[in-house]
C-alpha cells in the first residue's frame, strides 16, 4: 500500500492517510478482506506517531470500511454481506427504529379522534374558537408585517423573537430576556427538555393523573415513570419525598394549577413543600402552567417559580389555552445553563419558530387587547363551567365530580362496575366524545374516570353533549354492565 | 402484607396487587431494604395465576419501588442512596444527557455568526429579503384569515393542511395528498426522518461535502456516517456501490440539484444509476431537493421522485427558498409506512403545524403569485450570480471555481497553502463571512474551499462583499502564510 504523506499541506496528516486507504479500498485496490498494516509499522515507515495512524483508523472504522478484531489487526470490511431483500420497494418495517408500538398506535387513534366530524367532542384540550378575536388579530397581524414584514418573514433567533422575550419577562420575578425560550407550541418545551435532560432508562417522576401527551414523550424518551397520586391537594408529600429519594428523577413534572385531567390547584403550603423536597433532592421540577390565568373564582395562588429562590424551576407556559392554538406560541423560563442546551436542541429540531406568530402575540399584550381578551374568556367559560355542571347534574346524575375553580376540565367518576373505555364505546355511537381516566394514569388507576372539557363549546352544545353522554351512561346499565369486570382481552383503545 | 383482591372490579388483578404494594412501600409499611414475598408464594395466597404477580412486580420495579437480585427475590429499594449534592441549584451539568459536545458548539457558534449584525454575511443560505412579494403576502393572509380564519387559528391536522398538501400532490407523478406531509420547514422532515429511521450506531450514507444541518442531525442521533465524493457528476456511483454494499445505510441522503456546498447538479444517468444501486442494496434514498426550481440557465433535469419506479426516494422540499423561510412550510413525499410513523413522530414533538403560513403559501399558488415570483427571483438570483462572478473575478482572482446553473452557492478553491479556516478568521476583521469548506466534509477535506453565497444581497453589495474578500486573501498572503500549515492547536471553530 503507497501513501504519500505531505507535510507542508495544511491537511492533517491523519487525514491524508485515512484518504489514501479509503480511496484504495473504495477501487478495490485493497482486496476483499485484505488486512491494514499493523499501526506501528505503518507509523514507522511514514515516520508519524502511531497515534496519527490510529485516528486513521479509526475514521475508516466509523465510516464502515474497516473492521476491527482482536488479535488479528484491522482489515477491509466485505462488501455485500448484509440481508435486505433487494430490488422490490424498501423492507421499511425492518429498517424502522424500534418503538413502543402500542405507544405510537395510542397517539395515534387519539389524533383520529379529534379528526372526527360527527360528533360533539369534549374531549380535546383546546379553546373555543367561537371565541377568537378574530378582528383584533388581524389588526394586528397587518400592522406587523406592514411594520416589519420582511424581517419576521425572514429568520427568527433560535431562542425566540426578541421583543416578546422581554415582555414575557417583564411577568416573570427575577427573569430577563435572556431566561426566556419560544417555543412553537409548549409541547416543544416538554420534547426539546426531554432531549436534553432524559436518557432511556432515567427515572422521570409524574402526578397520577397527568397530561397525557408529556406522558407519551417521557415514555418514548425510554424514560421510566414514577408517580406520585395528586389527592386533594394537587399531590401527596410524603410519597413525593419518598418516590424522589427512592428515583433521583431527572425531572418532576407537576401542573400545579387547574391541573390536567384533574382540575385541582395546589396550594400556597403544598407548593412551598414540594419545592423544599425537590431542592432537598436536588430534582429540576418542570412547573406546566396552561391554565393559571384563567381562573373564574377564588384566590390566585403564586407560581412555583414565583416562590422558588433557587433555580429549580423551569416554567413553562403558552398562549395556546388563552389566546388560539394555532399560531403555536409556546415559552419557557430556564436557568442558563438549560437555555444554552435548549438552542442547540431547537436548531437540530426545527431551526427556528415561525416569527410572525410570536410578533402577532407581542403586538397584542403591548396593545392591551390580551387583558381585554382575558376578561371576555374568562367570563364566558365560567358560565359555560356553569352550564356543563348543571346539564351533567340533570342529564348524569349518576357522575360525581368537584366543580373546579377554573381551567377546561371537570374530571367526574363513574357509577361503580362501569369503565371509562366502555362508557366511551357507547358514547361514539351517540356521537359524544370525552377521554377515559386511564390513559392520564401511570400507576393503573383511573379506570372509573372520564375528563370532560367544559370550555370548547357555547352552551347550547354541551348541555347537548351532557344530554348524549347521559343517554350513553342509562344504555350501558339497562344493558346490565353493572359490576361486570371488563374484559381485558380487547385491550385496545378506541380513542 | 395483606393485600384485598376484588374479582368484581373493573380495575385488573396485577393493577390492584401493584396498587396495594406501592401503597405499603410509599407509607413505610414495609422495612427499608424488606423483601417481598416470592411471586409463586403470593400468588398461591392470592389464588392468581402467577404471571401476575409478575406483571405487579415488573410495575413496581419500572417505578423504582423495588429492585430485583438474581438469587434473592425483590426488595424494596432503599430511599436516600443517591449522591447529588441537595440544596444549592441544581448540579445541571451532571444532569444533561451526554452529546457531542464539540458538534453543539459548532451549532452555536453558526448561529451566533448568522446573528452578527455588523458584517455582510455571504455564509448563511438565506434568500433575499429585498425581493420578499410582501404586497401580495399581505393580501393573501388578509383574505385567508377572513374566510378561514378561525379554523386555522384553532389546530392543523398533524400530517398538513389539507388543500396545500393536494395542492403539492399535483405536481408529484403518481402521488396523492395522502403520500404528502407538511413540515415546520425541511429542516424538521430531516430531523423527524432521522428519529424515525436512525437508531445509534447505524450508518447514514451522504455526499461529502454536504449539508451540514444534516450532518449534524445524523450525528446528534449516533449515526456512522459514510460518504461518497460529490466529483462532477454529483456522486461517484463507484464508490456508491462500494459504501451501500459494505454500510447498508439506513438512508442516503443527496442533494441532486444546485448541490449544497457545491452547486453541482447530478446528470440523468447518474440519477439513474443512483436509484439503481440504492435498489439492489435496499437503501432508502432521501432526496434533498430546495433549490431546483432556482435554474438560470441549461436544461431541468427530473428528480429522483419522478425517477423512481419502486418507491425508494423519500422527497424533501421546502419553500424557504423559493419564497420565505419564515412560515416555516417544507414538505415531503414518502410511502405510506413512513407517513404513518411520522405522524407519531411529530405529534410528539410539536403537535403540529402552525397552519396559517400553509395556507398563505397554498393560496399564493392557487392565485398564481408563486410562479411570477419564481419568474421574478430566478431572473434576479441569475443577475447576481453573475455580478458575484465579475467582482471575484476582479477583486479575488486568486480563487477557482466553476459558475453554478442554480441554486444560491460558488464553491470556490482557495490558493495553495491557505486553509478556509485561517480565510475566515481574517475576513470577518474585513466585516465579511462566508463558510469554510470543511465543516460540509464528513471525509475531512474542504480545507481549501469556501461557499459563497451570492442570492442574499442586491449586487452592490455582494460586489462590496467579493472586494473585502480579496483584501482578506491579499492580507493573508502579505502574511506570508503561503505553504505554512495551519496549527491543529486552535481547532475551535470560528464560526
Amino acid at each position: 500500500m503507497r501513501i504519500a504523506v505531505d507535510r507542508e499541506s495544511a491537511i492533517p496528516i491523519h487525514v491524508q492517510i485515512a484518504r489514501a486507504i479509503r480511496e484504495q479500498i473504495l477501487k478495490g485496490a485493497i482486496p476483499r478482506g485484505g488486512r491494514l498494516p499493523p499501526t506501528r509499522r505503518l507509523a514507522e515507515s511514514l515516520g508519524v506517531n502511531r497515534s496519527t495512524v490510529v485516528q486513521a483508523y479509526q475514521t475508516l472504522w466509523s465510516e464502515g470500511l474497516v473492521e476491527g478484531h482482536v488479535g488479528r489487526g484491522t482489515a477491509v470490511r466485505p462488501a455485500g454481506t448484509g440481508s435486505r431483500t433487494p430490488g422490490a420497494c424498501p423492507p421499511w418495517e425492518t429498517l424502522f427504529v424500534l418503538e413502543r408500538e402500542e405507544e405510537d398506535r395510542e397517539v395515534r387513534e387519539f389524533v383520529r379522534l379529534i379528526d372526527r366530524e360527527d360528533l360533539i367532542s369534549l374531549a380535546a384540550g383546546l379553546p373555543a374558537p367561537d371565541l377568537y378575536p378574530m378582528r383584533d388579530l388581524r389588526e394586528v397581524l397587518d400592522d406587523v408585517l406592514a411594520r416589519e414584514g420582511k424581517s419576521l418573514l425572514h429568520w427568527c433567533p433560535v431562542e425566540g423573537y426578541g421583543p416578546l422575550r422581554e415582555r414575557l419577562a417583564e411577568n416573570v420575578p427575577g427573569a430577563t430576556a435572556g431566561d426566556v425560550f419560544l417555543l412553537s407550541g409548549s409541547t416543544q418545551g416538554i420534547s426539546l427538555l426531554t432531549r436534553v435532560l432524559v436518557a432511556p432508562g432515567d427515572f422521570v417522576a409524574v402526578q397520577s393523573p397527568t397530561y397525557l401527551g408529556a406522558l407519551q414523550m417521557f415514555r418514548s424518551a425510554g424514560a421510566r415513570i414514577a408517580s406520585v397520586p395528586v389527592g386533594e391537594e394537587g399531590i401527596d408529600l410524603d410519597m413525593l419525598e419518598s418516590v424522589l429519594s427512592r428515583t433521583r428523577p431527572k425531572i418532576l413534572y407537576v401542573i400545579p394549577s387547574f391541573q390536567n385531567p384533574t382540575g385541582v390547584t395546589m396550594g400556597l403550603e403544598t407548593r412551598k413543600g414540594l419545592l423544599e423536597i425537590a431542592s432537598r433532592h436536588a430534582v429540576p421540577v418542570l412547573e406546566d402552567d396552561p391554565y393559571s390565568l384563567l381562573r373564574y373564582e377564588g384566590e390566585d395562588v403564586p407560581t412555583l417559580r414565583e416562590l422558588d429562590t433557587r433555580g429549580h424551576v423551569l416554567y413553562l407556559s403558552t398562549f395556546s389555552k388563552i389566546l388560539v392554538p394555532g399560531f403555536r406560541v409556546g415559552w419557557l423560563t430556564a436557568p442558563s445553563p438549560v437555555i444554552e442546551r435548549l438552542r442547540t436542541a431547537k436548531h437540530l429540531t426545527d431551526l427556528f419558530t415561525n416569527s410572525v406568530g410570536q410578533a402577532v402575540v407581542s403586538e397584542f399584550i403591548e396593545r392591551g387587547f390580551l387583558d381585554k381578551h382575558l376578561a371576555a374568556v374568562r367570563d364566558a367559560y365560567r358560565k359555560r363551567r356553569d352550564a356543563m355542571v348543571r346539564a351533567l347534574r340533570r342529564h348524569a346524575p349518576q357522575l360525581a365530580f368537584t366543580v373546579p375553580e377554573g381551567g377546561y376540565f371537570v374530571w367526574a367518576t363513574l357509577p361503580p362496575g362501569i369503565s371509562g373505555r366502555e362508557l366511551l364505546r357507547e358514547a361514539l355511537t351517540k356521537r359524544v366524545s370525552f377521554i377515559h381516566g386511564e390513559v392520564f394514569c401511570p400507576d393503573g388507576t383511573g379506570r372509573d374516570r372520564i375528563r370532560i372539557n367544559f370550555a370548547s363549546h357555547p352552551p347550547e352544545i354541551a348541555e347537548e353533549g351532557a344530554r348524549r353522554l347521559g343517554s350513553a351512561l342509562r344504555a350501558l346499565r339497562r344493558g346490565g354492565r353493572r359490576g361486570r369486570p371488563e374484559q381485558e382481552v380487547s385491550a385496545r383503545p378506541i380513542v
